[in-house]
């Protein structure tokens, strides 16, 4: 059994990552890490924790001065992340970021959305854990960095398009919609029930920091620059994401045509699935599973192309990839721990 | 005291209607006809309903045969409503239809969307009843076709930037996201509880009912033709709207500059909230009002203006626009009835 | 017009006055206080908030400064209350305090489940604000303490019976379920979305504060002692208490007696409806109005009655009615701002 | 690998069916029936089904004219199941019945709540099938009656004290809340989103047809007639379920006691756990999960018991009840398939 370290164990892709690894037959969370609730175990988080799913929390410092394990989850702010994989990569462990600290390549890039690289060596080193786009680069990977949740529906959406003559994908528009689990777990007066729940309502507009990690990713894809127009939204749910994304046609295409690009570039990916024309994804409909749903659909009156990506944000977004990677860097099945179905409703 | 019917009194706009019309001071209404439950009263459908906003419900025929009344309200299903507003405006009623029958002029255009039209010598009769563009044609008519609701905030949306030179308003794209009471008042199983609840999914894609009226007004207000890109999303919301507008610049402008142009726009509309730049509406803050959040940003970095604008469907988006439209037509002050504040949270 | 102060004015029950005050004819609000948010102006706080609702918001010392209004709100924290209410007796305003801290007679009892009382002399001149039990009272008292929510629906639904023979109403057990935002307005990690939406959980088992108060109100009614049962929930909703209470049948009784008792009792309530028999509350029904609904039931099987009561806890339940007592204090028809319909759905 | 059929797989019951069976090692579904759906494919009717997890949907009658599996599960109506069962105990399978046809002993009793029954031969056959109550009677079964969600909560929290002198265990009060799924998939106004979303209301008040269930299973575990209050309510959640239970001491008792005797209880359980005192259960924190978490308190003011239970009401309340059962029956160890932590957020 290989052990795994959670450092920032108590937020919600912690406490994904520990539902998701419970039944996962080959990895065993050893010990974790929280800010708040250090030297308490994780069933006195949570009650449904117990058992053999139970283990230690332990500060920050603590883990990473003694992590005897053979892999990391990084759920941590960004900053504080890029200093624990430096030291973790130190201590002979894979480690899988799941923050923002290695996705970006360009240390100004990162600079100019996040502040100074603490540990920008690591840039390079780094690869993007996105499995449908670089599967064989992480397999021979030690650090991942695990993609946000808005980049992963962004990418997956645009990607089969980027080689298709009759699209114009040099800057599609993504109006994104994400449930509040998105936005961490804590107590703060915007994610309270009563101010997000019955509401829907844009943040972020223009300025959202996962806007440059599409950027980039859709631009090495497609070998020419990508600007991404993106919009999020906050939903009255605790799961769930999707993103309605538009592009233009260069020249007339039909929605077969697109339908089948799509169902043969996803045609042997375990966790992507193509709906049926005329079926639109639903995040009812993935959630709790690493499942990404996605229809493709063509406007012939106004000449665009309109592509509807859902994923749980935490699942195939955050704690699901993150397993996924971890699978193809420990060399595991890919998906084993990551089949089960959605809980519907 | 002037005497209201409502024809379709136990649906959601029908019930938002009595809601609206028992805080009136003008207005009273005074019979209701319900398909599902005639010869009841509305106190036995509303636990809520009693004393002085108590009234009759009777079939659609017998409310037609005696309407005794100086104002209607149809809440009826597309086709109905148009036969029923032909028979009331021979009996010298004043009418305001809330369904679609009325809402495009040319019949072509009507048949293409909605199937042969049951009394087109109503149409160059009816007025599109948005006060804040056809606020005296208004005025004067006997026959007001209440906008849908999407509708309304894209024309709201879009409107102050059609003489704008430096944005293309052409073809914006809409991304719009409804309440589930949108959907009407009845046992379906999309909008049940567990399928809506929790979930956010688009329906509708391409080919919603509600783009050719947002076309003939736009192209008509515009003075040229308006296509708009629309998808329409479900959110685990009962009331409540928001649509993100995109549309590309023509050449550079500010943020500032745009703002300008919605203050002035409506700067003495009683109901349109232009928000402080940097505010993004959230439909949490116009539940149960009439009231319209808007705001406007600029996205240099791509070229392209983005106008965020939320309302309560039922309310603006709906029974209270059809007051609003009341009471131009009986010559009462425009915000009577209607300046009551949202229920927040 | 009468001039209204609200210390507090950023809560949701601060809100809610503010909205409810909006359509009041004779009162208006002239400035609040904020903890949070001094020296902004209300509509700063809240995007619906504008023109003739707009008020400055000030630090509670400076309001106390110089009240400048004829009644006060306090919808402040316990401890504070009464500190502020006794200087504003002496300035010579009327007050209506919407904390614990004038509702209990008995300074020890206070003391047992708040802590020492900051300013006692107040307690013997305080009148508990329920109009339906104390309407006389309420009348004449310049220091109103208004009543928790909870307690309002255990004292309403429990009255009616305290005179009748046949039940035993010493020790009612009531099951209470609440919306978050009886918890307040504020970051907090048990009412944030993700943690309290959802879900459905019991909290303050056997021990919440609301309970000594409605002991002293319902023995002083029934004239003996009478020892509440209670367990309060919480619901994923913003808005909406019900409780259900169960009381022993002494000896037989029918359910169309007790329901003629109810009705009876509360004939000439303006804003307690008891539902027809077979009819049980839903606070759906209340929601955004100053109605209390009320149902009871008979177990003949086993003995018992059920009573339930539905309220919307921001207004019958606080702020609705903190303005219905105001009203009675001010010698203002009892109903005047309060009769709007519930906003449904 | 054991075949399973699911008559009636297109409800929640026999969605939740499906999603648990596609991670179990031992049983896979090869067919199933549904009464809207026959001639599909499950993949048709979910978008999250597919590959192995998809099979082919049946008329019942189809079902039944050749089952060809080892074990069915019964999803179907009250009636249509008991006609069933017969019919495939005839054809050699074990059945597992979902209904409530098989779970009341006496015909007369069932006849009183349901009407007719159709096969009573069946009822001196089947066991009930709480495995906490009735472990060693399940496994020789070849038809068992899958407990109802109410009657689970109920019994499992009073079970604990039919044996403890210092509590009247003859008639508990229980209080219920459910989630909107224990109402079925289908489209009915009461469950939509509008009407069920936001709001909480009793229903079946002293007329659940669960009671009978629960009075039965109780005075047969504890020797003596039990009698229960049951009041069920409507709470605005898909999943969840939380009883409220209230019983009289007979004398003095503290929690620590009580605490003792459940933990001492359901020491060995698998999916049972006594919560720390103090600590309450929140239906979010099994939702998804076949856990149960039970809390305890003594209310020494007033002398009451107050028992609290959470289960996810289509899991350890239905469709997870229902596996538990089957791995009894088939000899397979009885957690398998069931050990997976709850979605939380």
């Amino acid at each position: 059994m290989l052990r795994a370290l959670i450092c920032g164990a108590t937020g919600y892709t912690g406490i994904e990552l520990v539902r998701i690894l419970s039944s996962h037959p080959d990895v065993t969370v050893t010990r974790g890490s929280s800010l708040e609730l250090p030297n308490h175990k994780m069933s006195q988080v949570l009650s449904f924790i117990g058992g053999e799913n139970d283990f230690s929390l332990l500060t920050l410092e603590e883990v990473l001065d003694n992590p005897d394990a053979d892999v990391a989850f990084l759920a941590l702010p960004h900053g504080a992340s890029a200093l624990a994989a430096r030291h973790l990569l130190e201590a002979g462990l894979k480690v899988i970021d799941l923050s923002a600290d290695c996705r970006l390549q360009d240390p100004n890039v990162y600079a100019e959305w996040y502040g100074d690289h603490k540990a920008p060596e690591l840039l390079a080193r780094a690869v993007y854990g996105l499995p449908e786009t670089k599967r064989e680069s992480i397999r021979g990977a030690d650090l991942v960095a695990n993609p946000g949740c808005y980049p992963t529906t962004v990418i997956l959406g645009v990607a089969p398009l980027l080689k298709v003559d009759s699209v114009d994908t040099s800057c599609p528009i993504s109006d994104s919609k994400s449930g509040v689990s998105g936005a961490g777990r804590g107590g703060k007066l915007t994610t309270s029930f009563c101010e997000a729940g019955g509401g829907c309502k844009p943040y972020g507009v223009i300025s959202h920091r996962h806007i440059p990690e599409m950027e980039q990713e859709l631009s090495s894809l497609g070998g020419s620059p990508v600007k991404v127009r993106f919009t999020p939204h906050l939903i009255p749910a605790s799961r769930g994401m999707v993103s309605t994304i538009y592009l233009p046609l260069r020249k007339e295409t039909t929605a077969a045509q697109l339908q089948r690009v799509y169902e043969d570039r996803y045609a042997s990916e375990p966790f992507v699935r193509v709906l049926p024309h005329g079926i639109f994804p639903d995040t009812a409909q993935v959630r709790g599973s690493n499942q990404c749903h996605i229809s493709v659909e063509v406007d012939q009156r106004t000449g665009w192309v309109v592509v509807m990506v859902a994923i749980d944000n935490l699942v195939k977004g955050a704690s699901g990839a993150a397993v996924q990677n971890m699978n193809l860097m420990l060399d595991i099945p890919e998906t084993v721990g990551l089949s089960s179905l959605p809980v519907f409703p």
